[in-house]
């Protein structure tokens, strides 16, 4: 909605969106945000780029690179004015209307990101809750009551969700995938250990939190060896 | 254990951990082992890096690439051995011994986690779980009594836990990174939005669930505008 603000969204900012945040940028601006937000809650009005950086855990070199692509350079002797770059990063984000979330799946998992309070004030709102199992569908989880996986289409029309929330087990996993983008999702977050395949109009991102601990194994064993 | 066996970690292998593998080579290690379980559970013996890629979710040429610093190269015409490669990234990811988790914060994810049934085929032992809310300490959560935030350094000691989760409000995070970190553990998996300080031999791996949001919210709004 901001977006198309003169005010909000400078000239030099959509010229850069036009040439392409790079990914690797786009992955960073999150935690650019975060860290802008905590400042703006301190009652810190103003913040340097070493500031910024360490408590966004980036090298200030990094963050003055990545903040130059949304046309946003700091003044000398002065910095970044910490209101008007978060509003820059949360329109370069898309953030400026709340994306609308549906989450399958509702065994612990599901139930826990269903829970979740920090979504709404990070731009998003959960919709829809689904699930396969019998049991589960018709229960109340965070004041929405789980539905069947075959009235997701539905669900994702009626709300206009643009965002599907994966927590199945992974043999689920690539059938709630598909009839998510059959639904019209174009963004999909799984949390079930395998890789999915879509369209190439729909994103995925992924976590796996085995995977994120196999990671810290190899530096653990690493070091333990000596090597 | 078997990391110290000739068996199953070849000279090249060791030479190459010692030339260092890539940290993005690293964080991909674990998806073909996921990948690489998958089809053995198929009863699949033999794969091409075309199939292995594609199950992956990378190109080939990526994969072969990451294979060759662990030794690897496939053989012409043949593939990829799975058992014997899926033995080469478990020992070059350190998971011949299970590892030890303790998981910080028992709300909402922590409870989720505790219950997570993936990590032990996957290297992972659960031994500990803590919180500082009196009203959760004493309670049992997957077969283990939550044990309040000052007995985590006897619990780290007597348990050898390697690694923390941290499940706690951004708030609580740092302090109960220090106190991991003070406790002896060397890697930290952190849920929680925020950054984490911790000292050079400490490894931190970040899973920040709004985060993921918003770079599809990224996509979503670059196509919505057409940029």
């Amino acid at each position: 909605m901001a977006g198309s603000s003169p005010e909000r969204e400078p000239v030099a900012a959509r010229a850069s969106a036009r040439r392409g945040i790079p990914p690797a940028t786009v992955a960073r601006l999150p935690g650019y945000l975060r860290a802008l937000h905590a400042l703006a809650a301190e009652g810190v009005v103003t913040t340097s780029s070493d500031e910024l950086a360490d408590r966004a855990g980036v090298g200030s070199a990094q963050l003055r690179k990545d903040l130059s692509w949304l046309g946003s350079y700091g003044r000398r002797g002065v910095g970044y004015d910490v209101e008007h770059l978060s509003s820059q990063v949360e329109v370069a984000l898309g953030l400026t209307t709340q994306r609308r979330v549906v989450i399958v799946g509702i065994g612990n998992l599901g139930h826990a990101l269903a829970n979740y309070s920090g979504f709404a004030d990070r731009g998003f709102g959960v919709v829809g809750l689904v699930d396969a199992d019998p049991a589960v569908v018709g229960t109340t989880v965070a004041g929405l009551v789980v539905r069947p996986l075959d009235e997701l289409r539905a669900i994702v029309a009626a709300t206009d969700a643009s965002i599907g929330l994966i927590a199945t087990p992974a043999a689920a996993a690539q059938e709630v995938c598909d009839a998510l983008v059959e639904a019209g999702v174009v963004g999909i977050l799984t949390f079930a250990p395998r890789s999915l395949r879509v369209p190439p109009h729909v994103d995925v991102r992924a976590v796996d939190v085995a995977s994120e601990l196999q990671i810290l194994a190899f530096h653990d064993h690493r070091r333990a060896t000596g090597a």
